[in-house]
């Protein structure tokens, strides 16, 4: 499934753009829950149609798979901003003790950071006495500058998590509502593939939009990814059938 | 399935921490492939094995799964880190421009970020004077302090989704392996939660020890996630057939 894709297509969590919940934060999540939900539901019925009789068993294979998909998304993705949550909070609370104990030690990691970034030798005793004057901030700049650990935002990633879940389901549906109504497996493969082609074209566009990356090519490459995997989904269970 | 969580557990890209390709991003890669392989395609047969008769289908609908699930992920992540490339590369030209375009302008913005970190009035104007006298340098600030983007390593974003792919259907075997060769329903299913649970353990370990997070804690959360996934696939599957 794309998730790991699209995490990566995700713009990185940029604190001066963008820290609170925004409606475009929901929107997202529902679109990228919801394209990821059309990819792997809409391929495993189009291998299964071409391969067992009837529509029936498609329909369970999808509603388990949509069932199995979305909880291990939604749970997975809530346990993991846990984890990540936590790992932030003991690296903090290392460095807190470590510039009480070692200020000396910390002190050179902030100018090392600073000659790296070119300031000249001059300015960096006291800058590196202006960041240390407030323990803070001090802290907040080893985490990210020494670390390289944004803040996490737990209830953010819980609600994305949550909502990404749900979309998946509702998602999951597009490809499999064909099978559901129509019972003659050829029109209803037909149908599917019809309405999930372009639902996964509508909704790379408009991921396109909210990730940052060109629409139409977004559109193109969502599109293409849900197609290979029902090609090869569809020869594989073909091959072996 | 996991992938969305998954990349929320990894570390973040730390370039003080590890620059190069290294036999860990390997195993990482690998494991965190192996353990999302083990997932859903483990729901989806213990879903499915509940309500079909034979484990013909199972297997069928698994095999189908795992390519699907490889070729969107492999596929999907190749695909997602060479659009985020693009996205850097874009930036990095406009920031290219805008030095020479706007030079005050863009020294305005290095002395905003520097002020964020409690550098004082005093410093912040030869320090700038510093930064931006390597235009190289300064883009390189201004693209990771004040966009917030990290320079993407394309050839390992790029090996990444390959090998997280490949080693999806390597996961996705173990708990399909079972119907294979035990053709009576009840011992196939019970033979795979079995070996798929401790997989899951096990993986969940490894995964916790390359991912920075507690390895025990890690394995407790990946064995519940799929373990959670497969009992609602099951329910699912059971209500509708």
């Amino acid at each position: 499934m794309c998730k790991g894709g699209i995490r990566l297509n995700q713009p990185k969590n940029n604190k001066h753009i963008e820290k609170h919940f925004t409606a475009t934060d929901l929107i997202r999540d529902i679109v990228i829950g919801m394209s990821d939900g059309l990819t792997v539901p809409f391929a495993l019925a189009a291998g299964l149609s071409g391969s067992v009789t009837g529509t029936n068993i498609v329909v369970i294979a999808g509603l388990a798979e949509i069932a199995a998909g979305s909880i291990a998304m939604g749970l997975g993705g809530y346990l993991a901003a846990r984890t990540e949550q936590e790992h932030y909070e003991n690296e903090l609370a290392r460095e807190r003790r470590e510039i009480i104990e070692l200020p000396e030690y910390e002190k050179e990691e902030v100018a090392d950071v600073l000659r790296e970034w070119g300031l000249q030798e001059d300015i960096i005793e006291p800058a590196v006495k202006q960041i240390s004057s407030d323990p803070n901030r001090w802290i907040s700049f080893m985490m990210k500058h020494e670390l390289g650990l944004e803040e996490p935002e737990p209830k953010r990633a819980r609600n994305s998590s949550i909502t990404i879940g749900l979309s998946y389901i509702v998602g999951g549906f597009i490809p499999l509502f064909p099978y559901m109504i129509i019972h003659r497996d050829v029109s209803a493969l037909l149908v599917s593939v019809a309405a999930t082609l372009t639902a996964l074209f509508v909704f790379g566009y408009v991921k396109g939009k909210f990730t940052g990356s060109k629409p139409l090519k977004s559109a193109v490459q969502t599109t293409l990814v849900g197609g290979m995997a029902a090609a090869t989904a569809f020869t594989v269970a073909k091959i072996i059938s």
